[in-house]
């Protein structure tokens, strides 16, 4: 999968985890809702920074941000 | 940690690892050498894009690059 969707997937899965709306972690981030929602459909080409900027707002390791969750759920599913 | 030295260091980690050098690494993903060194000294705010391409020529997962193997190692060396 392109990273920028996989980048979007997980940082809906967090902020839907962490119960915050895309507006609120615009304004915890100081930046637009829409681009939230750009990142979130995997449209933006994030550089790295902004992947960490990202996990500290919403409290993950920005590893887990690139994480390819589908495998690893496959993997507890079975 | 600086993500960018976070990426850094795991880059020449996974590409010592893969003994493979600066010079074999940017042949590989078409780039110039010294672009490979810069993101090792942590001087790159690279894309997640660009994060990527290091990881499918380095042949590890892209999260990987972004570990902070520091606490990781901690853990395994308790």
């Amino acid at each position: 999968m392109d990273i920028r969707h996989t980048f979007g997937n997980n940082l809906k899965h967090y902020r839907t985890q962490a119960n915050m709306s895309q507006a609120a972690l615009a304004v915890k981030m100081g930046i637009d809702r829409a681009h939230v929602s750009a990142m979130e459909r995997g449209q933006q080409n994030v550089t790295i920074v902004t992947l960490w900027h990202v996990a500290q707002a919403l409290d993950v390791e920005p590893a887990a941000l690139l994480e390819n969750r589908r495998e690893s759920q496959n993997v507890v599913n079975k």
